[in-house]
């Protein structure tokens, strides 16, 4: 094999430590998060190198481009689109050896190497009174990744997703050369558009090895509401109100009660938040609590109109943090049954509308969806649970609800990305002239193919 | 001349009365905004097509490329960089006539042609209670132009640049080739970072014919608040404080009294607002009355440690306006005694740093500036004034400005570009593998060099 003949070329690289052959030791650098039931199937002709500086990169990245052999970079392993799966014979390039964060509290800005994980950089911030908003749910994600998948979450609502954390990047191209975009500047017109190739282009054109982000002060007054409700379509209503209103809360989250007590039980939490069908969670986070109590008074009474029972309301840490939790974890509750978890995004005029579709779907292939969405910014989450069904029926429902996102102009994923699971659907709902302006993009960045190869380009 | 040969192919596109030969009607045509003393000097053998769809844009450039014909896109001609400047023989490609903005108001969304300007915009999303915050001053700048600007303006502070705002864009590509990216969703995974690549590209890579913006609700209470300072050092400490303590206001600007007075005394108002060196000027907007009063308590409370007098406050529409129209008039009245307007930005924490070296090189060449920043953002616009001082001196001013805010990790522009003027400043301050990249695109992009030559890209 082409990539036995480089291993001790990749050993004199990097050190004798940090190329791993031995199966067992390949084995976990071989799957990502993706479900079983879609994901590809791993190649295991692959040696695993981990490069220690960023100089290493480049010369593993010459070392790969001169031999034409494929490299899979490598993050946390947290995506659900199987983009972190090698596919080919070739290099599994891990960054994780690349992780320090240096928070430059001055200036509001942490400067992260890529292998960085999301719960180190929390951590960071948080020790010098800072906070870094975009949180996709695993915080074993390391920023790399998170730059690469242009990382969303529930507070990309008012803080928006990865992209507009990022101030300036450093990029290893396929032939080994460093590429510096950007710096510490707020705004930045002099060239900082280039980042934005790679935000979000899922390792396909070139490695993420550093990054300047932007922090914020760690919020001073915070509080978390559940306001219970009937229907999702009054809750869906009753947002949209708080939306046209002007309210911008840190997220705002539609949750089905039977997933939220579901997660509960799982977690061994008690359930202590009430009744109700589904629920509207609402975080909220002030400068100051007047101003706190004065939003959480407006957006009550908006509300009001239309709840089912009596609103929870916390400031306590605890308790937002426990409900939180809850939250957050429902992916985790239902991994055991689930067939795919999607991520739709809507626009935000037409979510009654797809919720009626996926209802529609639901009946129609006797499936029913927990109903998990970052209501705020139109993601719906819509996971497909196995529930005995057959692969081929999961796969229409998946079709139909991916067709009915696209008919009312929303997208079929508005934060997992394409990865290698979505590469068909991507092939057929984007623009011809787009297609063909990435695979044009593609080449002159990565003549020869070996980024990540089967993954993202359509 | 090889322009006039393709003349009547031209006309037979877009139809006898929308392709302009004669020298006087070409000549609003041969400039922008861009200062006298710095814009390059026009060519005038040009041809000025005026395209009434997106089909007949796609045809021009079809022409264009098959003749190898330079082409210069052109918006609301208010850059200040020279970018929509003709400097070769070739085309001036008019977005005008197309000028539709189409409001979504079920999804606060605006569908825009390139052509529309920033007031009709702006005019059209409050008939429909919306709201389009990026403000780069000049109404009347166009959509597309906009948009290939990344432009930017007071209240990207907590909306962010234009880069925030699109949702989708449509593109025609050097070749004729139509690309539609994005669309209505306001998280998108599938193919938008491709939109990214065009969002500040200044008419290097391709033309905007078409873009989707988000759209917010009109602002309900709002205020503007006037603190005066003894020393612009004070002042930045102040709104230091602010940040640090989570406000988010929709601006927070620094103005030197001169310059606010003066400017006043330019439109002919008479300055009612007290007496200061400077002041920080505060733009608030929140959903309801009294997240904003409290919102207005906390800054005061933190602001008036060190304000040298009582604050000037204003919830009236009027007073509101007057003020903004003095703000953003300053410019113009300094407008006869420029050389260049510099739009420089900093890291936070390194404005005050930055405020000294300007004091520096103002004592070092018997210059004054007046102190004009969107301080939030970090973004500075020292005025190089004529003052009747030698061209090479100012240039030296100049290139000191850059060379301080480059020291201090910040960028030669945070909004108005590199376009031609600042071209020799990206080739020295840009990285080289960043540079090579960007010549690597516009190459698989532009593979001819028409669109827009001799700009941006260094």
């Amino acid at each position: 094999m082409l990539i036995d003949e480089i291993s001790e070329e990749l050993r004199a690289i990097v050190g004798e430590n940090w190329v791993i052959t031995d199966p067992r030791a390949i084995d976990p650098y071989l799957f990502d998060k993706t479900e079983p039931y879609i994901r590809p199937q791993p190649i295991k002709e692959v040696i695993v190198v981990k490069p220690g500086s960023i100089d290493e990169i480049s010369k593993v990245m010459k070392l790969a481009f001169a031999s034409s052999i494929p490299v899979f970079p490598r993050g946390g392993g947290t995506g659900l689109t199987g983009g972190a799966i090698p596919t080919r014979s070739g290099i599994v390039l891990s960054l994780e050896r690349l992780n320090r964060v240096n928070i430059d509290k001055n200036n509001m800005i942490a400067e992260v190497e890529a292998g960085a994980t999301l719960r180190k950089l929390i951590e960071e911030a948080e020790k010098n009174d800072l906070y870094f908003p975009p949180h996709p749910g695993d915080e074993g994600a390391q920023i790399g990744g998170l730059i690469a998948c242009n990382a969303g979450g529930s507070r990309a609502l008012r803080h928006g997703t990865m992209r507009n954390s990022v101030l300036g990047l450093q990029i290893v191209l396929p032939n080994g050369r460093l590429v510096t975009i950007g710096g510490k500047a707020l705004k930045n017109n002099m060239g900082t558009n280039f980042s934005h190739l790679f935000i979000g282009s899922e390792g396909s054109l070139g490695i993420i090895v550093k990054a300047y982000v932007k922090l914020y002060p760690k919020p001073r007054f915070s509080a978390t509401l559940l306001f219970p409700f009937s229907s999702p379509n009054d809750a869906i209503e009753a947002a949209m109100e708080l939306l046209w209103n002007g309210y911008v809360p840190l997220s705002l989250e539609l949750v089905d009660a039977t997933s939220m007590r579901k997660t509960a039980d799982y977690l061994g939490l008690p359930w202590k938040y009430g009744t109700g069908e589904v629920y509207l969670m609402i975080l909220l986070a002030e400068p100051n609590q007047e101003m706190l109590y004065a939003e959480i008074e407006g957006i009550s009474s908006i509300l009001s109109r239309r709840t089912s029972g009596e609103p929870i309301l916390t400031e306590r840490r605890e308790e937002q943090d426990e409900i939180l939790k809850i939250r957050s974890e429902i992916y985790s509750a239902y991994e055991k049954n689930l067939f795919e978890g999607l991520d739709v995004s809507l626009p935000l005029g037409e979510i009654r509308n797809f919720l009626e579709m996926l209802n529609r779907i639901g009946e129609k292939y006797g499936v029913k969806f927990p109903i998990v969405a970052h209501l705020g910014d139109g993601t719906f989450h819509p996971d497909i649970l196995l529930d005995s069904k057959e692969k081929d029926v999961l796969v229409k429902v998946r079709e139909e609800i991916y067709e009915s996102a696209i008919s009312l102009g929303g997208s079929i994923t508005g934060e997992h990305g394409i990865g290698y699971t979505r590469r068909v659907y991507a092939e057929k709902y984007l623009d011809e002239g787009l297609k063909e302006l990435m695979r044009n993009i593609k080449k002159a960045i990565d003549e020869k193919g070996i980024m990540n190869p089967d993954k993202f380009i359509p």
